[in-house]
């Protein structure tokens, strides 16, 4: 992590900016929707270079924004701060549903801090795109964490497709890094492809799962086990707490039987608390050891930097996709053309190759 | 499966040909290459759907051909035997190196045929393309079955890349169902990408695994044994007998705790032997299983109706995505850029936005 100084002696290159603008920080909170005063890209890059964590939460509006003139601003302020970022920690969470992520962030959350972390809390939901988002609901379901001085939480971007929440979750990585963060989890729902998405951002993967092996442990998209670095089986309190060490010796014998990743990292699988406070603290341990484990080997860097290959090939198979099912013509063929698919009058790849003509001889 | 006076009559259909052309097969066989008689793609049509399994090789040899005449007649030979597939129970198999999947294939295969089914066994190698196929091998290694009179064994097609490869496997399954196989075996090297490709293909997919937690389960690619309906242990036999049910033991317990799968079956764990004849039968007995219970529930015809959507929407994709990576501007930006995004310079998304201008531009 960059100290505050190296930050000062950056700012100082950022066109001789030496200050974060001055702004009045009630102004910004109490009327924040009326009269946001508009910055400057530098403006905005200095006051996230400095810490200050309104501009922060401004300039991540800014690259959710779908308007074209904030796009512009965002992506000169995220490219401003791109030196500045990838000094943090990455950490991807999610879970099967009733494993109770947000207690567990909570506590994991206060304890990173303790530790003299200062933590960004991001979350994943694309399911969010309908309800607009849940700003209050993440706030208030992390009480202690949510007015820590040393946390920020930031609910998830609620517009646009599934690769735009992947982006926009991206850069705002970086905003964060570059406002001094140094420890990132991200959260994301359980519906399996934001999870994909979220693996080409995090260093570590860490999976909630619950003992008991009912329903519950069916909320669980597959593949996403087989991503985790780490299976923390929560909820091992009381009378739960045999069950959940009994689960958690049959998810190691389970991981035995799988390949090996490709950090070398044998995935871990260890049981906690967040209500009695206990194995939060071993669960940290066992990063820090992958981090450290991974940073000797070299395999942090190599992977961060297939890391942003990957995100760029996605983004651009996602691009060409997006233009051609987009595309009207190729829309208003679909139909049809699955129709026959359906009936098994045309293989697979007439049926392919009919859609693309059409799409070809409009983009030629 | 269709009845060979079935096909008879689909025969009269075919612009009144009755039967196949006559063809003296000493010829065929001994100077094919030499003076390869040329059909038309409806005498081709009669051959296939009459069985005669020279002339569907020689239709399988047009499929896998990238010559522009070849691949014409091929569509339209593939087209006309449409109708006449599909009436087949289609397994893929994969398992880990040294798991005995010849041997295995070759006892498993003279199984089903005294069963009175008639076997066609597809290889899929991606790696072939290099070694142009290894069709000396294939026959070799089943040496029973590949002379057996109700097995026909193509080795992989050896041209092109794995998408070329999937859609001639694809279309050879075709042509064999229209032959008259009504058990179809496709074997894929356990490389990852076939596998999952091969997915879009079978109903029923069996994954060979060695007993032993060592290096030998490293082989399997990550994400395969999410994909099995079936694991069989092979050479379960000697003294390798109790280490093999052992094992069988433990994945049994693995897959407990994973997802459940969308055809609503447990994927199952047995073991067998090729060499003393254990537990092939058993195997097969529980395949027929699977196909009985999907065909009740709607999912066998469901499954493959999703998988012709989903192998039009693989062909596009990868069409796409060779359009723009074989691009020849896209393709002298892409070192600079990649070379940018190891230094850390540019995000992934401004990456892959100057790179799609660029294609772009070309296009339109």
């Amino acid at each position: 992590m960059k100290k505050k100084a190296e930050y000062k002696s950056a700012l100082s290159i950022n066109k001789g900016i030496n200050q974060p603008p001055s702004i009045n920080p009630d102004v910004l909170t109490k009327s924040v929707r009326k009269r946001r005063k508009k910055y400057s890209a530098d403006e905005f890059v200095a006051g996230i270079l400095s810490g200050n964590r309104t501009i922060l939460s401004q300039a991540i509006t800014m690259v959710e924004s779908s308007l074209p003139a904030h796009c512009e601003t965002a992506q000169l302020i995220v490219e401003k701060c791109l030196p500045y970022s990838a000094q943090s920690v990455r950490i991807g969470i999610t879970g099967v549903p009733g494993a109770g992520k947000s207690t567990f962030i909570e506590t994991f959350g206060l304890y990173i801090t303790g530790e003299g972390r200062k933590l960004a809390v991001l979350t994943v939901d694309p399911s969010s795109e309908n309800t607009k988002g849940s700003i209050l609901g993440d706030k208030t379901r992390m009480e202690l964490l949510s007015i820590h001085p040393q946390a920020f939480i930031r609910p998830s971007p609620s517009a646009g497709k599934l690769g735009g929440v992947a982006r926009k979750t991206r850069e705002t990585i970086i905003l964060c890094e570059a406002a001094g963060f140094d420890t990132i989890l991200i959260e994301t729902v359980g519906v399996g492809q934001s999870e994909t998405s979220v693996h080409t951002m995090v260093d570590f993967f860490l999976l909630l799962m619950l003992a008991g092996a009912g329903d519950e442990l069916q909320g669980i998209k597959r593949g996403i086990m087989e991503m985790a670095d780490l299976i923390a089986i929560t909820k091992a309190d009381g009378l739960n707490k045999l069950v959940a060490e009994n689960a958690s010796i049959a998810y190691q014998n389970a991981l035995y039987l799988f390949p090996k990743k490709s950090s070398g990292w044998s995935p871990q699988v260890h049981t906690c608390s967040a209500i009695t406070n206990t194995g939060i603290k071993e669960l940290w341990g066992i990063i820090m050891e992958y981090i450290d484990f991974t940073k000797k080997s070299g395999y942090f860097e190599t992977f961060r930097k297939e890391q942003s290959i990957i995100r760029m090939h996605n983004t651009i198979i996602e691009y060409l996709n997006n233009s051609f099912y987009d595309n009207r013509d190729v829309k208003s063929m679909v139909p049809d053309i699955e129709r026959q698919l359906h009936e098994g009058s045309i293989t697979s790849y007439k049926a392919a190759f009919k859609l693309l003509d059409k799409y070809f001889k409009r983009q030629l």
